[in-house]
């Protein structure tokens, strides 16, 4: 299979991370790449870590430009993509790594993104119960958040196992990648060298509704989420803290017996040896989540710690991941377990 | 007055921090400097940064060094301050920037440190409530950890308020100083930088038993308290991200009122305006504290964050202060919330 | 003696550093702080480490706000200070810490900032032959560049002494601060952790004729300067690793002797022990230079390294310091060689 | 093909970057992997990157567990490599990462590694003039040290044009990680976040011999070398500023033309678009070298700026590099361009 791959949105973080994953994916064929204010420029301006792509000129992202491909990926800013992946056709298998189609409720949407709900895509999290069914042979793909994926891989075993109570407390660090490329003042080196910080406190950050929507359905009853993102001095990497309240009856070896059930075949969850814990430099660059659990018993609570790297499998790597499954491809086709590291 | 003052363990984070903060301490005239391993060696060889002291030479920790001041800290390994201290006699001020006489139960103390209790000390955190009136004029002064600095002053007003369920749940970032200056594998800056990771997690954290005595003292109740900390990528700084349910009842506004006045006469707590976070960079070498709260209704909880340096208000900021106060000195004396940045 | 200081261009890095610094100088009392597109806001929501200073509402930068001081600092982008400093009258010390009036050579400041020369004040560096004389009783100093002020305490000494071929070979890195608070994509913290990149390569940095004005005069013939700036992830401080030729008869006792003689009796200065090497987080937040000197004698090159905190001595520091000897205070009021580390 | 390769020296950083290569080579089948005080540990406990490799257990670095491969490479320490080479016998292909091998002259070994010499194995810098022709079929090479690689592929197209006189004055900022695994206080995240500092300064690393006898064998001349290397705040990447005095006569155009000319068909060099510099994240993880090259006429001298990954083309990836050769493979099997960036 030859797949003729567009990329919307290639100057930026994610799209250059989609592309880096493109690069080695043996069944694709790297079509064209798009931009905004960008457009007009060598790839290798912007990306110049993405040698064998650097003589690539950016296109505008118009409807001929993305025409006549089999898949194209957008990474767009949020409440672009529905205009674009209109004019697209049905035939087209489309990945949109923003938030457009993520919730399923309008409300949410339109509470914690300011605009209108354009709609609801199968959700690229295979791991997830109904995860792969959902997204075989489908022609959209809504690709999560990258704090989403975190946290609802380190807890919906939990829930689906109905060991946890239904509030969540997950406290998650995230490389400044995560924020983007847009230059903004609080995101100067100088200022995130040295530092951690939090944002978007108090349940304001927009990832949230969308962990309440995967946590809910693998517990079978609302979940509420108590979230809190930090910025840490690092380009990639997210460490989620996740817990919540054991139900009565809990015990360490219960815990552990629901992950070690929930991700037997799962091929890119390392759930790491009891003794070893996450660390996000093992995961760089690498579609892989390590996740590790803890019963605190004085506490009562379940602890979860996971790590992604929120760009590969936080983002285009979970891209790819999907479109593999929709395209019926081997689902780790392109994908890599192996970190660099140190 | 003129306060000599001696330091045992001034080769280590905690010893050069405290002789960096000594050094511009007007009332404090600096003695003797001791050291294990290290005594024998010039101070500029391993504190290059402290320059005014570059020519002066490690001495053993002997009782005969140690003889002769007003005031001996001890920066030593958990387990070695009591010996040490018992030798002093009882004119002499002694300050444990150790954990050996933090904890009031010998039972947690036999429990997390594996060790004989050696006793309680007057508790060196002014800001909880008595926390002044304990510390004035005693000869014998237990420094807090660095984590149950900044979890018990974010924490403490929600407690002492009764605004909060007693039920914690905290995950803090710290700077690698914290683990101090012994060479260890996982320390090395190959393997920090770039990367979070956890450790002591679910529950075994020998600060937590320090954190519950703190909040169950306020809340007058027994609180749990579920502590994660995380390794952060930079050498100094505490972030604290500390959460409860909210009791019924509890609004924004009885929240902010609550911690307005708990902070409001606290020279060294930095209650920030509403919209504005704290930052572990904005602390940086200050023993300033950073506060800001947030009622998140949708899940429940309040959430407090709280930045420190670990290494000043921490451990040697915060034990100069609590030095201050046995001593009658103005609390802040020698003792800046002027932080280095960026 | 009470001096009234103005800060316009209290907003960025340079003009927060000299805030941080005068707040600890006992005979500075901080007047007007002004700002371009930053005024109206409180000086706590752009520089939060300032906490004394966090309600303070920054104003315009004009010559009402700025008249009724004894000792106006100029941080504002190039270019703009000699139209301030026209305005403000010529009992008033005016410390311009931009570029404006460093070159004494026309021709040099038009090429490498082409713009008309605005003029050239007594130079800033008190450690340079005659630079105290200088700058005592002044009414107008220049602050040195930052690389400047590494590079010419580092090599004026063997070319004062006659011990350097007149060719010097200059490669320094940088911390980010010294690129400012404006925000540039290259500069995100995402881009510069993890990467070292070197730019104005060629001779074409704007502080390459400021060190050739230097290190000629110390020669007391033309020196030639191949500089090589560096970008490095860390938020502060420079190291410049400078070389030349060594002159024919030089032996390493000889280079050791001339810098010995060069630095005793300069308060600023830490010519370190052989065998100690200078490390830019000794010298943090601090006013200190390290220093240390080799002879390579297969090479036959003198090599000296200096480190200093790019934003104290290589700017804010470096000005209080000539405004301390303009002003006829002792030479180290206000200023410390103690670096906050680790 | 099926090469099968053992790793002697597993568990340290080159040792952990070759297998990150070596599993997506198409060509190697991973035998056995040994460790000395490792030995007996699961790899993911000291490589948690390396995931597909989890649960191999290190081997003691014995003839008999190193028995029965195609290639046996050598992460060992210095003088550790000979006593193994010899027991393996001559069919091997025996590729040693450590310098035992590097240096023709035995007396620079002797004065530089204070042992005796063990010889000199073909070199493992095929971009070098007659580098691919030495390793061809070779049984035995000879990996060259980190800086050696990026400097003397900076330099030798000048010295091989005559461009540049031969005096050549190096300054490199390096990665944590070129410092190997062992945990010693100065390599510490606390020591080395936010600082650079330099180290083996004034002629005495053991890497200045090796970049004597490259670029003087480019020369067809002898050639010096002052080299001072810097320790940068970051895990990976080298960036060497490398300049010299030109020729009469040189321009810059001359200067472009030899460069474009030098690496033309190269695979793994890049020399940059003019304008663009290189930037050690632009290389993270890949084997390519960026190249950029400047004609300061004012200094007369040529600067040339090489940025690699220290692991990888720097140890690992250019030994797969010249195996690939050795082994009549195509050349950049199994190695990648592309880089892991921001």
């Amino acid at each position: 299979m030859v797949v003729r791959a567009a990329v919307a949105g290639a100057s930026g973080y994610a799209g250059g991370e989609l592309l880096r994953l493109l690069l080695v994916h043996r069944e694709v064929e790297i079509g064209a790449l798009t931009a905004n204010s960008n457009a007009g420029q060598p790839l290798g301006a912007l990306q110049p870590h993405l040698r064998p792509l650097a003589g690539r000129v950016l296109q505008p992202t118009t409807p001929e430009v993305l025409a006549g491909h089999d898949v194209v990926f957008l990474a767009l800013p949020h409440g672009q993509s529905a205009a674009v992946a209109e004019q697209l056709g049905d035939e087209v298998l489309v990945v949109d790594m923003g938030a457009d189609f993520r919730l399923k409720d309008a409300a949410d949407w339109e509470k914690f993104y300011a605009s209108p709900h354009a709609g609801t895509w199968p959700y690229g999290l295979p791991e997830l119960p109904g995860g792969r069914a959902a997204l075989a042979g489908s022609k959209r793909i809504a690709v999560p958040g990258c704090y989403p994926t975190a946290v609802s891989l380190a807890l919906f075993p939990a829930y689906a196992a109905q060991l946890a109570e239904p509030e969540a407390v997950i406290v998650a660090a995230s490389g400044t990648s995560g924020a983007g490329k847009a230059a903004k003042p609080h995101l100067l080196g100088s200022e995130v060298m040295g530092s951690m910080s939090p944002y978007g406190v108090g349940g304001v950050h927009r990832h949230t509704p969308e962990m309440i929507q995967n946590l809910s359905a693998a517990a079978g009853e609302p979940v509420t989420v108590s979230f809190t993102p930090t910025l840490a001095p690092m380009p990639r990497g997210i460490l989620a803290t996740c817990s919540a309240k054991a139900r009565p009856g809990v015990n360490a070896e219960a815990l552990r017996t629901a992950y070690e059930k929930a991700f037997a075949d799962e091929p890119f969850v390392d759930l790491l040896p009891e003794g070893q814990w996450p660390a996000t430099a093992a995961v760089y660059g690498s579609n892989a989540v390590q996740i590790q659990v803890a019963y605190d018993e004085a506490a009562g609570r379940i602890v979860v710690i996971s790590a992604i790297d929120n760009l590969a499998k936080g983002t285009a790597g979970g891209a790819l991941q999907s479109m593999n499954i929709a395209l019926g491809l081997p689902e780790d086709t392109g994908l890599s377990t192996i970190g660099v590291a140190p």
